[in-house]
């Protein structure tokens, strides 16, 4: 990518936690430049930093803090933007923006599983992009999975392109970052386990069928394969854990032959070297007793997704535990990364990559 | 029961995390009295009070404070010994013990899957205890499953009798009071999930099979069904959770048909109303987000298994949650309704019961 | 106390934490009977066990979970009223219903700094019970101190009396219980330590002086005594502990005598044998590192206050750590405890203590 | 700085959590390099990586993972040894490596209060490097305080230079990684407060005074003032906070002189511009309710201190919260900045800075 300057973006939903994440993940981004912070008309008018109840490590950047918060609904100039508040009303917005010519990165649920509505992750499924011209939109609205989706889909790629999965039974451990702020009271999870999160298990059985899914005549024929879900809340604050056993359709491939495909797997985010795009897209660990979020959480800046206990299983063929990082990999980081998967791949006119 | 005056008891592992949940458990009990207390070298000769690092929210009975501990391997008096410590050395010292003549009722792996010790749970399987009348002892062997065996086996006892279990998928989220104690350092688990627990998966997917299976001839034919277990230390203080999918043999029961079979279930110490039988061995819950440790960890004292989320599942026919206080029903608890069990039919000389 | 029947008691904020604490210390109470629950008008008309989030660990008492929730405001027939929530509009809603008649016992901060509303520790400043006549209402309004104030206030009492207090520094470890539900977001206080809560330390500041002050001529003359507190929150589920360090007037009592003094200490309470007395008001211990919430919490049901560490301080005279039940001892058992005095001390027209 | 090669430094107790915290400081340390692991016989000979029980959130670096460890007292070549486990064998240790030549940048506590080593915070008391001359070895022992008197010294250290203390009364709230792993049992601290920590007050009662003490005649007249400590530990992973109250000598400043005294600070490091100084040593935050270990811990990398909530004090005259990370600024980036400016001050032969 070669650009006199930056591309300008605006967030939808800037104050809330996907929205930092987004703030802070796009300091010293090489092509992103933030230049409009949406939300809703009560921070609008407001400089940021007096609107927003920042739960990041690090301080609201400088030129962040003094912005004034744009109430949603008004006219942007930003191509992209980076939406990231879950709520019907922002289905509507993103909807109203599209229409206006905007590109909507998005990481809510609103749209992504509108039958013209692609769930993109870069390394997977890169050509699902062109669903999105079937929108009658001037612009266009792009999605990422859910954020137990993208470590069990990020698993589930190579592996179903190389022995063709039949069914997932999936566990979640996830953490408390993926419910937003103030999101889960600490009464309810602290020393305790929620064995529910609300509207998460049907995603988690149907976006990685769609994203793992065929692009035939601008329409996705989902991967042919079952998910069933447990999902539940511990107390971690960042981090989703999985544990996953699954069925292969043929005979199936041994643990060796799982673990390679895993550890080689690369995509077009690696081939083209996008800014966010984690080195190795699967780490794959040896240890017994590994991933764990506390200690493998940033990999690759929270990019890659951990794989571990790699085993058989008596059920299904083979058993393994995934882990990432929900509001890296599994929301924000997700985003920006289809928004440079976006651009790498020509489809933002006018900006042209090298 | 009727008895003139209360059985001794001793507490083998008096000092560790179990022994002292016995000592919590067996005050005021109806028919047991703690007369020996029993642990390594180092700490006998000592006031129980002086060696045991003491790990309950109630202070130590006064009466138990000021025993003396007796050297493991010593000479004791009480018929019965209750055994908490897990250790290679602790399986010789039940052994021995049993060939003195004491009926050790254990909560330890040491001999679970030998072939003529039974693993019981009296709800289950109270004719199994038959099978220690092949021990070579003039005492006997007598033990409770892993604490995670036993809300999954007493879940599956009601399900398997009347529907037939073919495989059970589970994933567990275990609390730290299982690792006895210092057992897991705080550094490693706090806002943490460590996806392994040493030896652990295998005691799950056997166990259950043989405290399900049935007695033939004095000897064990294991229940037909496979278990997958993937089992994780999650930051919770008691009580462990599990996800399970299981499928049956035949035509799959409804979800109601499931739900009322577990809450219709009763076994001999309901029956015979032993001291820590719990009213209803299986409290099935329909709010959407239950069992949780916190709220639901000491129903029934900490001994009934509490069910939650039965509902159909994509890939086996039902899954559900199952959670469990490990160190009550999980542990001393267990040990303590198995010495009851063993009492009330009869098993010890010299002890009748009503 | 030899009653024919039971004492009805109404529950002003019946659906909060404190309101729930109320119904679990109420069950089989010796002289109180719940008769009515009182909440906003949005849980009026409906079923409790509808309408309340609860959060313990014993389920909704069945003769609870069908009362019908009575809105706050309307006619109630119980004498007294256990108030346990926070906000103005419960303020007016106490003055209210004490000018109709009734006595509130009222756990909340409304009104604890009048002139004319006591702040009752029935083992410190029962006398003050009769402030509440210059109250111009047909009924009463009595109250108990914040749940910080309390132990600090009952490790005080009986060194003030003996000493003569010259000042108290006081720095508070503070459990999310006492912040209510949803209270305290996950996500600010897991692996955390918020070195603020609203509107804290001036009560802590303040109550003190005024508890162990001195009725004359029906006004309280405060203790003398300076009060600086700095208030955290911390991970902790319930229990709040504070280290002190403290300065007397005269020459300063020794270690030993302080110890003394506080185990020593009883009052009317422990006199009349009241049915939530706790039978030593002060446990103090001698082990270095006691006490501490996950033990000593639940010593005497969550009624006593518990103190350690008592040594000498190189600034003031003698520093220590104390430690108490902030929603029993420190809320709801407080309320409890002052309604059992009130009634004791024949207070309450009609109920006559033997 | 301006050095044609790297200064090769070993690490004593390179296994140990500080040891390991060296390791990860050290990446890409413009004036260091890591040429040396030494540890226990029992770990010595092997790699590195295989004997060490890695606790940080990013992978071992790969040129130490390979590395063979030494055995602790075998002759080294490093000239500087950051010496990192606590211990009276190792205290012996850094004795004889000092006598062999080598400077000993230790974070022990071993000889800190020594009359010959100095404790050193490179803002405040550089001066304080040549009380090592006093010392009979060719080499050097040189500490630094700690991980509590850390911030503390560094809050007061401005303020008793403007204004002089008197007395500063001091509770701590201190994470589980000040207690090295396995550490803190998670049975011990989950929920729960523990009111002591082992040998911790009497250090934080002593060390600050001697830090702002005066070099005269090459010895050490302490500081005259009092600090009384009573320490806790709090389930948080890293981060001590601390709130404190202090008399000054004189007529007290206000709290806004206070603030901007501490604000404008600047120490020999940032004067020397020294790879590891914080730009603003003294972070003064207005916000109510922090600084917070969960978002504060890695401002400036974890070697600034945060500082919050100044304000009056009604028995001192200032109290206010300081919040600093125990194992950075507390232990090994202590360390590694005394290294650094020990070099930049021209102390180590060979070694001339710039």
């Amino acid at each position: 990518m070669n650009m006199n300057k930056k591309i300008p973006v605006g967030l939808l939903g800037a104050t809330g936690t996907v929205g930092q994440k987004f703030i802070v993940l796009l300091q010293n981004h090489p092509w992103f430049e933030i230049k409009e912070l949406v939300a809703s008309t009560r921070s609008a008018g407001h400089k940021y930093a007096d609107v927003c109840s920042w739960k990041q490590n690090t301080p609201i950047p400088d030129y962040i803090a003094g912005m004034t918060v744009i109430a949603a609904g008004k006219p942007l100039e930003s191509p992209i933007l980076l939406s990231g508040i879950e709520s019907s009303a922002v289905g509507m917005l993103e909807r109203d923006y599209a229409k206006q010519g905007h590109v909507i990165i998005s990481n809510t649920s609103n749209h992504r599983m509108d039958s013209d509505v692609p769930i993109i992750i870069p390394e997977v499924n890169p050509d699902h992009f062109k669903l999105a011209k079937r929108q009658d939109y001037s612009g266009a609205i792009v999605t990422n999975s859910n954020c137990v989706v993208m470590p069990m889909a990020m698993a589930l790629a190579p592996l179903h392109k190389h022995f063709g999965i039949q069914w997932v039974q999936l566990t979640s451990m996830q953490s408390i970052s993926g419910a937003g702020y103030p999101g889960v009271s600490a009464f309810d999870i602290m020393g305790n386990v929620i064995p529910y999160i609300d509207k998460e298990e049907p995603k988690v059985e149907t976006e990685g069928q769609k994203i793992l899914g065929t692009l035939r005549d601008n329409y996705i024929e989902p991967a042919d394969f079952v998910v069933s879900a447990q999902c539940n809340r511990v107390p971690v604050i960042d981090g989703h854990t999985a544990t996953m056993s699954m069925k292969f359709r043929g005979s199936p491939p041994t643990v060796n032959e799982v673990k390679s495909v895993m550890r080689e797997w690369r995509g077009m985010p690696q081939e083209k070297n996008l800014p966010s795009a984690p080195p190795t897209p699967l780490i794959v660990m040896e240890e017994d007793n590994r991933p764990q979020p506390l200690w493998d959480l940033l990999r690759a800046g929270g990019m890659s997704t951990c794989v571990g206990r790699v085993r058989e299983c008596s059920i299904g063929d083979i058993k393994m535990v995934v882990m990432g990082h929900n509001t890296i990999r599994g929301a924000a980081g997700a985003s920006i990364l289809n928004a440079e998967a976006y651009i790498a791949l020509g489809y933002l006119d006018g900006f042209q990559p090298v």
